[in-house]
């Protein structure tokens, strides 16, 4: 998506090589008129799927979820990192490593959010190894919730959790594909959309 | 907001007495049908206050930010509860206490996306001792930006954070203030709107 990819170019800072910082519009700061262009996109490329839930994990995915959600006319659930005294004790489970935090979490879902009456699309602003996303289809799939796929902002192409994806036939849409970004280059696939 | 108030009543669940559930639409799950309409109400609130940029803390806060700052065709930031390791260095940081949790932890945001340039509308989801509205107004203060007010989704009236906001002569609208929820029973403030 060029919008995304131009927006990248321009505010996108590469730092230590490996981290893509793009807090002044997708995950700090937020522009939600460029996270309208992006529900729209993602509701194009999904939309005979019959979502009837879009599944995000805090904090940075809850905004795109939010407005993507409202874009398909359905509610967004977001998967929460640790259990408040406030949280249903009947959740839904799974682990998740955080790439750049570098450490274990657990994540739930309220069962009462999730079920097998469930067409679920998991959205997230980065795929990077793919752990985030693996968790979100355990989730789903503990629900027995059909998965209708994922959508992603910014795929790391180079590192690889994209492309086991798409080998198990998950239909899985990347806004924008970073192919490299050694020496603060950043190239991007061209997805002919 | 008879909307809110009365989403509250009919999925609206009080647990032990003080803790007031509202995840199937507002903290877990999130309906951002409600969120709009919402977001159309404190932009009337605020309709002439100038406001340029909308303050939240994750998560809760973060979808209802990002939809009322498309309302006001501006971006959103969302303080961050702990540092990552590709977090900038150069940020405002404050301390809140949190009630549902029971403890303490520091909140950022970055020195690039907050500034005396700004005129700042803080959201959130719930106002109970207003310890998380203060530390956002701390951050605000910091960054020499203009405090325009702070929208709150649900206030408990009851735990008197909002009285000492309203006290110091800030513009605090809350869209459903509740009461009391002795023995489940949820009581509002008609607020005569």
């Amino acid at each position: 998506m060029k919008l995304l990819e131009d927006r990248i170019r321009r505010e996108g800072i590469v730092k230590d090589g490996e981290i893509l910082r793009v807090d002044s519009f997708l995950n700090h700061q937020m522009d939600p008129a460029l996270f309208r262009e992006m529900a729209k996109e993602w509701h194009r490329r999904f939309a005979d799927a019959g979502v009837t839930k879009i599944l995000t994990i805090e904090a940075s995915g809850i905004g795109l979820a939010c407005i993507t959600a409202e874009e398909f006319g359905c509610r967004a659930v977001f998967a929460k990192k640790s259990s408040g005294r406030n949280m249903d004790s009947d959740v839904y489970s799974t682990k998740i490593v955080s790439f750049t935090k570098g450490k274990e979490f657990d994540v739930i879902v309220s069962k009462r959010f999730l079920g097998p009456e469930d067409r679920v699309l998991i959205l997230d602003d980065f795929l990077a190894n793919g752990c985030a996303l693996e968790g979100l289809m355990d989730l789903v799939r503990q629900s027995g919730a059909t998965l209708c796929g994922c959508g992603i902002a910014i795929e790391k192409g180079f590192q690889g959790g994209g492309a086991k994806i798409r080998a198990r036939g998950i239909q899985l849409e990347s806004l924008a594909i970073l192919l490299d970004m050694e020496g603060g280059e950043l190239v991007f696939e061209e997805d002919g959309r």
